[in-house]
């Protein structure tokens, strides 16, 4: 069973897979690995994934071909859904039993499908399977946090080139959703006022704006304004919401597809397609209601080579303000949505 | 002028380049791109680098070319020495003038020198200049710690092949080390113990061991108990001592550099000379006699793809136990003297 284990100067946890214990050996050969011919997310191969979980699809049964995105179980989770929590000491250590969930959104049948050339509609679907599936794992009283990232591309750590997003969920809040909550909680005590309101109210004042990406009627399109990495794009419902699942704005994922396709796009044209991450930021599964905190999207391309060192110090040098980085997206087209 | 910026809701400062800005279309052709034929770090080519600000040399003037170690500043900074510190407020955000210090240590005249292949006396040599060079930026009251890192190999970061380390002086305390003062000071509060003592005393105990990778008199290499990456291994000296520039241990940098030898070693073989980051973690420059503090060395293998996802969370999945990382390590001959 996998183990959650906790840094007892720092208080991070960590997923420790000890099933799939990696010896050296097989760090030898893994450095640069492509895709070979066979992918387990065509079309076809749906008895080479676990059953999904959630699925659209015209019509047939569940696991079948015809399917526009499915959601099925990782075959290799990091976390494992059965098990007791099981909390256990070992001197000054913290451990807990690894029980979580780990699934995969494949998001379009199609192999080379980049997720900023799919139609808003289909985008409004991928969005719509990411809620419904925070929503039912929601229900599980074990999970604390669901995380849900995408890695694009071979730099930005996609082992898989079909396009597709993870989902972890977790009986752990992850360290850094957990500083930005802390952080939030701070402000609001001083302020009695959300960060994340105050820095769009700030950003799309009327002559600031000029860290704007987009501007939408329900959300914005921006660049933080201490970005860790060039061209760095953070995507905030403009009006108050902690809770990405529970959406409340009009438009709600429909106007989110669009801007989230306008900012990719425009990143895409701007930089060549470059590889990606995107994490959403969303409140805790039990406090969607918070004053204090404001989901986003996070949108990370992966330019600069992030070395160990970065995560070792927590130390940024970004080569591009974001006053730049953002006046490039803005001269590129989107699709003209926001 | 470079800038220093601070995130309004976690509070991480981050140094952005105003000066060598990027263009998108710089980042098309940076991907992979290797050294050519010249190199700025070898013997013969002083002239090309700022002048040297300490040197280990058997005779002869400085900047000279017979030498066997070289500290100079980066020609490339990420900060400047020049200058006042100036705090600004921008509505909510909080900036400050660029001002500290960015330098190379080159630790060997020999182009393809490893690290771990050099003499003790050698190594002790560079883990000399590291504290020469912290006593000395000490004196500038502008600046509140100094950090030092290596990025060994292309994946781990390493724009120049020829070895050495860097050292950046800010005026800021980076990120991680906060966290870590401030953990280990909530753990002090708890218990009037160091944590980093605490971790020393239950890793060493009789019967325990199984994260040890090798035991010295003064200094002890091991696992941490909740490792963010496959062979994360940490130094640290045996008895308490918050700052690496005031190493009290008897033995001193003489038997530190045998263990990070003798560590470097064991990695090198285990994992056929991998890429890797090492971190100096030491007490702020004002706070070098911290009882709750203990400086270490953190030694970070790339051998999986850092994502920016895992930047963008703070959540890591380990795929090797530190137990059967340490078995490894241990198997492997070091250099024989801990």
């Amino acid at each position: 069973m996998p183990e959650l284990r906790k840094d007892p100067v720092v208080g991070r946890w960590v997923i420790i897979s000890t099933e799939r214990s990696r010896r050296p050996t097989h760090f030898h050969s893994t450095r640069p690995q492509r895709a070979t011919g066979f992918c387990p997310f065509c079309p076809g191969a749906e008895d080479k994934t676990p059953p999904e979980v959630y699925a659209v699809r015209p019509g047939g049964p569940a696991n079948s071909g015809n399917w526009l995105l499915r959601v099925v179980p990782n075959k290799f989770p990091a976390l494992q859904i059965e098990g007791s929590l099981d909390r256990r000491g070992e001197g000054l250590y913290d451990r807990m039993n690894g029980v979580g969930a780990h699934e995969v959104v494949i998001e379009s049948p199609l192999h080379d499908q980049d997720l900023a050339d799919l139609p808003v509609e289909h985008l409004e679907q991928v969005l719509l399977a990411f809620r419904e599936r925070i929503l039912d794992l929601h229900r599980d009283k074990r999970i604390r946090y669901v995380l849900i990232f995408k890695n694009h591309g071979d730099t930005a750590g996609a082992t898989l080139e079909h396009t597709h997003t993870q989902l972890v969920a977790t009986p752990i809040i992850p360290k850094n959703i957990q500083e930005e909550l802390e952080g939030a909680r701070r402000y609001w005590e001083l302020k009695e006022r959300c960060v994340f309101c105050d820095i769009v109210q700030q950003e799309t004042a009327e002559g600031n704006g000029r860290r704007l990406v987009a501007l939408g009627e329900h959300f914005v399109s921006l660049m933080p304004f201490a970005p860790r990495f060039p061209f760095e794009t953070w995507i905030l419902p403009r009006r108050h919401d902690a809770s990405f699942e529970v959406v409340t704005q009009a438009g709600g994922l429909r106007d989110l597809a669009a801007m989230l396709r306008d900012t990719l796009q425009r990143i895409n044209q701007a930089l060549d397609r470059p590889p990606f991450n995107f994490v959403l930021h969303t409140a805790p599964v039990t406090d969607s209601d918070l004053e204090y905190y404001h989901w986003h999207i996070e949108i990370l391309p992966t330019l600069t080579r992030v070395a160990g060192f970065e995560i070792g110090s927590g130390f940024y040098i970004n080569p591009t303000p974001p006053e730049d980085a953002a006046h490039y997206l803005r001269g590129m087209a989107g699709n003209g949505q926001p």
